[in-house]
């Protein structure tokens, strides 16, 4: 976990003005750090207690992870309630990446929420190492693991990656950060940002006889949207429940909503990919 | 509609920069309006055919109808296959709303979309005028029809306005634009953009014993998220199918969907909206 938090972290080079890393090794930067980074660096430039309710965002540009990234924060509101930031990730004096936050003073208020739907407990499921060694053995080429080390998932319906049959469009899985977090609800944020954007793409291509790493497929995140409602722990079994309720025009829609394993629903996600199917068949 | 119309056109001062007005009577501008009207400022600043997919705003301010708003557009980016714009709506140099919104060309793709939920046909059910001008003879200062005269809506299951009890947080309304509208795609956009901004809101409302007429009620829109599937025409009924999976912290959350008559999925929509219960019962 040190390890991911040190990538999700942002140095300060003025009051809005910030920089971040990646992990060297991937060929283009996961869509998920970009978000956690750019959500800290929104964070980081709010004061007096707010705490962010919900963030908008476009993946813009693929990311180099050899080079770094500069988040320029543009404080667009500070109300008396409401605090909004504008945050535009660049590499080389290029937008790869724009988002908006807001943030808000905790107030209560009426409240319900939805039903956590019945998911299996997360120790009777394969972690994703275990399900991905499995594959690696059959295909290493092709099956390398999707997931940061720090993050453990365990899905609740597994496709079967080497003839994948369609199926309705919703799934489960259970997710937690592997190391303890510091008690900070905005660290959890984070981290929850970062975890957000595995699993939603994936949503998309339940209904269809393909996944991710199929012949021809090129898919990627276009936009991210999640709304922060109460505070999680991220090192602690969440279940991000997922449904796509469409796809055409080369995109599909997802949807998603993280719950406690107490039942308490703690953010909701909607995303759109981008999902294009080569005409001929390449190596993946 | 023509009225309508002219309220959601904006002028072009110059390749980036647009003014819009409001009409002169509410109290504070209709977020729909803002949220037309930078839509369309958007898809006026791109080129070569792109088409609107998707938009992701915020609401920062309320904007006051009795002065013009300036469009100022950021050409973030223009790529091979997307070009996306950020929108900021000023009055006096404030921002009072902030978007952005991404565009692509049209291209084929793998197709499902989300079943229409049943509902009965628009002709069986009363209009908001019929509905609205029943309880403006039992309180004519608390009841003034909420819509632009310009679009229909028939609520399926209408609350009881005076003793509204608790009920699922769903519900469906068909609605359209009153006058047809030119067979041009983009225009068809920006009118539903103008229609979604209605009843997400009152979604959020659904499980407690308010509406957004009960005494001490504050209620607003924080932000607003249009997915667009498929092109629609809105002089034609769509049906906006709502459900609000959470309220929590003075804050709803409400998503839709629109669907043609004969059943195709053509937008989604995500909103957080404000819900301050004032502690002393005031005149709404």
């Amino acid at each position: 976990m040190p390890q991911l938090l040190e990538y999700l972290q942002v140095e300060r080079i003025d009051r809005f003005l910030f920089t971040g890393n990646s992990p060297r090794r991937p060929s283009r930067i996961f869509g998920g750090q970009v978000l956690a980074q750019s959500l800290n660096a929104a964070i980081r430039s709010v004061e007096g207690g707010r705490v962010a309710h919900s963030m908008h965002a476009y993946f813009l540009r693929p990311g180099n992870p050899q080079k770094q990234i500069v988040f320029e924060v543009d404080p667009i509101r500070d109300g008396r309630s409401f605090a909004t930031r504008r945050v535009v990730a660049k590499q080389e004096g290029l937008p790869i990446f724009n988002t908006s936050v807001s943030f808000q003073f905790d107030t209560p208020g009426l409240e319900h929420q939805a039903c956590m739907p019945e998911a299996p407990a997360p120790e009777s499921l394969k972690t994703d190492d275990e399900f991905w060694e499995e594959l690696r053995e059959k295909d290493p080429e092709r099956y390398g693991s999707p997931l940061a080390p720090a993050i453990e998932r365990r899905v609740v319906t597994r496709r079967d990656y080497q003839n994948p049959t369609p199926a309705d469009p919703s799934q489960m899985a259970w997710f937690r950060a592997l190391s303890s977090i510091d008690d900070n609800p905005a660290l959890h944020q984070v981290v929850l940002a970062f975890m957000s954007d595995f699993a939603l793409l994936g949503a998309a291509l339940l209904p269809h006889p393909y996944t991710v790493h199929s012949n021809g497929m090129q898919v990627a995140s276009l936009d991210h949207a999640i709304w922060f409602h109460r505070p999680a722990r991220t090192d602690r079994y969440l279940l991000y429940a997922l449904d796509s309720p469409n796809a055409g025009g080369s995109r599909g829609f997802s949807r998603g909503q993280f719950f406690t394993q107490d039942g308490l629903l703690v953010a909701s996600t909607a995303q759109e990919c981008l999902i294009r199917l080569r005409p001929e068949p390449t190596e993946s």
